[in-house]
């Protein structure tokens, strides 16, 4: 908080307390309210049926026989879609995407047709009765098929309308087949300088399709009567779906009401319009009647992935380990349909030169229409995909050269001053002393695991190896957010707000920020879920911005309601402003404690009823489209991770011993917040590093439950696990996000760890047993053949 | 509108147009949202056990019973007050009434348990198995018997606890056995003027309590769980309902929730929290768990009712007419509870002078407390009782002197410059113009009936006669709204406002007032309904001060968006603002339509996601406690009546043959809803001339239902009648609150025309009848007894 706010204020500070969270009751006594449990009258359910092929045309769709099952109100199929009344195609930054398919599918699980029913068991009944005729189409299901010159052409064109929402995207048309959009950067001269390098790197790694899994399906109820429309939604983005449902009813966005109350998880899964606009028609199609939709977990393997990857890195070094130039080339596998991808391909982009002093740098970066499930924000927003890649890489050069890998990445590591890839200057980046912090807590000592690993279970073989890792985050950037306070006539404050409470903890610490900024105890704020009817207009709660972005509209609107309660204190006390603290719900005179007014009786004095703080907080930047070239972020956010494995020769299993995530918080608002997102993304990253992975066979997802696709539980972490929080030790520090940092650091540390035990470059996730058994023999075999 | 945004819009006004109402597809179709129809999971239902006697201590209640019902979850009582955890006592102005009785019953119909069960019906049986024994106290039902020196005292203290919201009232205690409050005016010297009047007048007018009849009745659901609680209630006052509940609950306002959707009507029987805290005290009763409680129309007479009168004038005027001086002693029974009679009784107090030009006028009003159900607000707020006392005085005056009722009016209407009771100088007054216009649409001609109504029927006696009356009526003063406006993306507008929507088209209005304040089609804007946890702060939906002051924040709020539009336009189009023009959804270089850029790229320009704009808006004012002079009213708002009767002599049986209300308007921003509400002004003083009276009998009252309790119907209305709304021609005129100018007016219009017709001057409302009769008879035992 600004120096002059914090010496006058009293009393106590909620800000650096882990305060009671906003709802804490409610959660603990089951309670919370979620849009699952929402209940409107006349309600009926939704079902979706879905293509059964990766690729394939429609010749003939009969749904006569459903809408003839009793209970059956209407069946919404793509020729309801062509009637004019309503837009056909969505898509967050590209509508490419259809409703439901209308002469054509593009991934297997795409909605064909959606049933509306009384209730959820004649709509699953009904899918049956549709009689869908296909002609099978050859199949793309990975970015490397999808562009190669044999390649089926998945999009036909791609839909002329704007990019809706970005003003700062790009289209690159013309670059090559299935092509959705490309990023390009060009930073110095890396051809001269990968001349100049003592050493070239070329590797090629590559990450899978993943699945978000919140424990919280995607579950909407729209109401799209004639006046407009309310839809009730689990979405981290309410301002987003406003904008597609208004497009696709072609309303005025005014007109569309998108309440959200509490989510069961996101993790990126639910930033942009998922089955929203088309719970929108099924609504529009029976009349107006209110809808739902509930997800099935298959169904989310359906809707929303991370992107897979192929991330070609090729670094330049000199002898002594400096990095002279960078290189990369990544497809990002887009899905069916262009999602946020041309936004993701961007960042995922330019963060591939990681946090290092590289002067030379070109990326290309692209967004490859596959026939798969559209893939999305995730946890790390095309960070993780990167970082597997560049920190992998780092300790293979590390080897190389034969600098032990903490060594060589000191040796590059930027510090305040240096340059992105994107040319903005570095600031506020402490890896230079949080990567040694993490290795101490490992007990580094170049890879090199203390304890021998074997002899533990008679006959077993089992070795030990320890890896680091580090990376840097951007947060969308420009990006704007915008609160609004109203200081009651008892003194308690009411903040509005449209950032999503996603078991984050929005909510607790904004309302933190809020009873801080205008001095009162915290529990005085009551904070607000986002209804985009009233709430003010937000971004999105994503990007790990939430903190940052609205926690600075809220300060700034509650240091508005803090100026006009010394105003009205100075009038009552007969005192200069300067004279004045601030604190607990009262303005007193400095030194006279006795001599203080309470918030309620400067409300009252004021005769308005209420007092009102409003603000907005917009971060500046954006890229030069030809070069990337510009402001990337409003903050770097950064991690580093450490990990010890142990790895069973025999098996291939890995196991990690001890693992640790390092995490610059600048100023943390509520430690155990902000200790609970650090675990988060500890875990994250043991998913993508050990388990999780969406596996397309023929062109189907096979594993789409949780008893195939693994996510990691908490034996899995570690043996032994912690995580840190590095803070500005004066306090002072400025906000960071936290909710991403971590997660895309650990991959990698347990893949070099797994190199420094096994002696085995895996470069490719997760890093299963098959994978690691392979790699172990073919290091067999290359020994065998060297010996 | 100021004249400068009116010479730089182009494209289309909505205001002065009959737009379509917001919802207006939801009203039709069955669709609109009320209190009513909300559904919360888990939610229980409550029912109300009430006293059968007028006043008498409770001497053993046993609810065990009850509570033993299956189904029955549990049944609050006075006992469950006094753990300390609850508030027990709440009311708006004066916190003397307790939840559910505690000790004591002050009128037939009190709560004295509420029963909390999975459905009514159950909630309903478990009320006959509630013990109570009763030791009957004497009891005083009328405000004259409560005064009177044998009677009991009603409340045996005051409780101590300060006026809640109105630092403006002012309690006068010691004035005299069961008075709840007093408000005195002094304006110059009565004594010395009644000294040197020619004549002095002095009558006692009678007024009785009467109901609201909503067709709503009140509703609500309250969950009060620990992080909070949320309220949907079928208020007028959400913000009002929020501080009540916070006192009852011990919480911060912050934490409570009040959310409002449509109301079926309130006529100022909504405007104070009514069961809302009781409702919230059986939610904390049963942990939490949401309840519902929706009460019977019977329910209804025992929740609120307009303050019956007894007004004593005394007027002293010259031999001309020329009023030179009034005394008006005035008792409103208030009920057993205060509710917000000491409000009430300062604002009936200063309307008892009229909109005459009178330099010496004593008022003395006090509000009584009785063994009757609490009076509180009810269309014209105290003006309708005192309004019927000074007209129906006027033509007494008239009478006597020899002048014609017109003309006599027309010798002491105030007009601008001269000065109100309150010394507040009158300004936009009318009614020199008006009372004249609604003399020529009725056919004036000092009373007389043009046709004589004879021998219609043969054997009748029928006879005809005209009236008119006229009045002014103020809105509470000081007063504050704020209101916010967003602009979208698609360059469309949310309206976020805590005004609530009787029906009366407060969405509809305000939404064309923000439309033409940014320069938007009406379509484009969305107004919200009241949130109290997120929508801006507003005093009341009362007072007809909402296109007033409500009007006036979203106007300038409004105003501000199109400053931002038209820098940014300026930006653009490389232009100076002053040569700009706005409206319809863009901005254009005067002259240059084809220069022009929509809203919506004005938005994207500003790389803010949307543009804001809030607005305080605020009336100075406020009266001395000891001499009520002061500032009384933002606005005068005033209406004239005239009326036609034909009265049976045989029956007593008046009906209306012809009734024109006009009332003024300034400026009318929507034509259609405008003159309903003075169709409803005229229902509502046809109701109270000729219908409506809540009656007691041995402290009972005999008719809480539709049947015993008449409303008019359309035919009760007259063979023909008309409403105009007096505009400012120059279209400039100023918003002017309609909602409750014309009601006070009808009454004496119809009581004077009765008087013209019959030679009978009844003094007490309703004319029924019976007292029409009995008057007939008293003027013919006189006339006899004059022969």
């Amino acid at each position: 908080m600004p120096e002059t706010i914090a010496s006058q204020t009293s009393g106590s500070h909620s800000i650096g307390q882990s305060v009671r969270m906003a709802e804490a009751a409610q959660r603990v006594t089951g309670r919370l309210p979620f849009a699952g449990n929402i209940e409107v009258g006349g309600m009926l359910h939704g079902k979706i049926l879905r293509s059964p092929h990766a690729h394939a045309l429609i010749t003939r769709l009969d749904a006569s026989r459903a809408e003839a099952l009793p209970g059956v109100v209407a069946v919404l199929t793509g020729q309801d879609l062509l009637g004019g009344e309503i837009e056909p195609y969505y898509g967050p930054a590209l509508p490419d995407r259809p409703l439901v398919a209308i002469d054509r599918v593009r991934f297997s699980g795409e909605p064909v047709a959606a049933v509306i029913a009384q209730d959820e068991d004649t709509a699953l009944a009904a899918l049956d009765l549709i009689e869908v005729d296909y002609e099978e189409l050859p199949a793309a299901t990975t970015p490397e098929a999808a562009i190669a010159p044999e390649a089926v052409e998945i999009h036909a064109r791609i839909n002329e309308r704007d990019y809706l929402s970005f003003p700062d995207l790009v289209l690159h048309p013309g670059a090559g087949k299935n092509i959705c959009n490309y990023f390009r950067l060009r930073k110095g001269d890396v051809e001269r300088a990968m001349g100049e390098a003592d050493e070239v790197f070329h590797d090629t790694f590559r990450t899978p399709a993943e699945q978000h899994v919140s424990l919280e399906p995607h579950v909407t109820v729209a109401q799209a009567g004639a006046d407009g429309v309310t839809i009730w939604t689990a979405s981290a983005a309410p301002f987003t779906v406003r904008s597609q449902v208004a497009e696709t009813l072609r309303i005025p966005a005014s007109r569309v009401r998108v309440i959200v109350s509490n989510l069961g998880g996101a993790y990126g899964g639910k930033t942009y319009p998922r089955h929203e606009p088309l719970v929108t028609a099924m609504s529009w199609k029976v009349g107006g009647r209110p809808v739902r939709v509930e997800l099935s977990r298959a169904e989310e393997f359906y809707t929303i992935t991370r992107h897979a990857s192929v991330v070609e890195i090729t670094t330049g070094v000199k002898r002594d380990g400096t990095i002279v130039a960078r290189q990369v080339h990544i497809l990002f596998g887009a899905g069916a349909y262009a999602d946020i991808s041309p936004r993701l391909i961007k960042n995922g982009g330019y963060s591939s030169a990681g946090p290092y002093r590289i002067p030379n740098v070109t990326i290309d970066s692209y967004a490859v229409y596959t026939n798969t499930t559209p893939a999305g924000g995730y946890r790390g927003y095309g960070v993780p995909q990167v970082a597997w890649a560049y920190e992998s890489q780092m300790d293979m050069i590390a080897e190389r050269l034969g600098i032990d890998p903490l060594e060589l990445r000191k040796r590059n590591l930027a510090v305040d001053g240096d340059t992105f890839a994107t040319g903005q200057v570095f600031e506020d980046l402490h890896l230079d002393e949080m990567l040694p912090m993490v290795a101490e807590r490992i007990g580094w000592d170049g890879g090199r695991s203390v304890s021998p690993a074997d002899g533990r279970e008679p006959g077993s073989r089992r070795v030990r190896g320890k890896g680091l890792a580090c990376i840097v985050k951007t947060t969308v950037t420009p990006s704007t957010s915008t609160a609004a306070i109203k200081l009651n006539a008892d003194g308690s404050a009411n903040l509005a707000t449209s950032s999503v409470e996603i078991g984050q903890g929005a909510r607790t610490v904004l309302g933190q920020i809020a009873a801080d900024a205008i001095g009162l105890p915290y529990e005085q704020v009551a904070v607000s879920y986002p209804d985009t009817a009233v709430t003010p207009w937000d971004q999105t709660t994503s990007s790990s911005r939430t903190t940052l972005m609205m926690g600075g509209a809220v300060e700034e609107a509650g240091l508005k309601v803090r100026q006009q309660l010394l105003e009205l204190g100075a009038e009552m006390l007969e005192a200069r402003i300067e004279d004045l603290v601030i604190g607990d719900g009262s303005v007193s005179v400095v030194g006279v404690p006795a001599r203080a007014i309470s918030f309620a009786e400067l409300v009252r004095h004021s005769r308005s009823g209420n007092l009102q703080g409003q603000a907005v907080n917009r971060s500046e930047g954006g890229l030069d489209p030809e070069t990337g070239q510009g402001i990337a972020t409003a903050r770097f956010y950064h991690a580093a991770a450490g990990a010890e494995v142990e790895v069973d020769l025999d098996t291939g299993r890995v196991t990690v011993l001890d693992l640790h995530v390092q995490t610059y918080g600048g100023r943390v608002i509520h430690p155990t917040l902000a200790s609970l997102q650090s675990e988060g993304n500890l875990a994250f990253g043991v998913g993508q590093a050990l388990y999780e992975e969406i596996v397309v066979d023929n062109g189907q997802i096979v594993n789409t439950n949780l008893g195939d696709y693994m996510i990691p539980s908490f034996a899995d972490w570690g043996l032994r696990w912690t995580t840190g929080l590095s803070e500005d030790p004066s306090g002072a520090g400025k906000v960071h996000g936290l909710g991403e940092s971590g997660a895309p650091a650990v991959p990698a540390a347990i893949g070099n760890a797994l190199f420094h035990a096994a002696g085995i470059r895996v470069k490719e996730l997760p890093l299963t047993p098959e994978r690691v058994l392979k790699a172990l023999r073919e290091r067999d075999q290359q020994k065998g053949e060297e010996q």
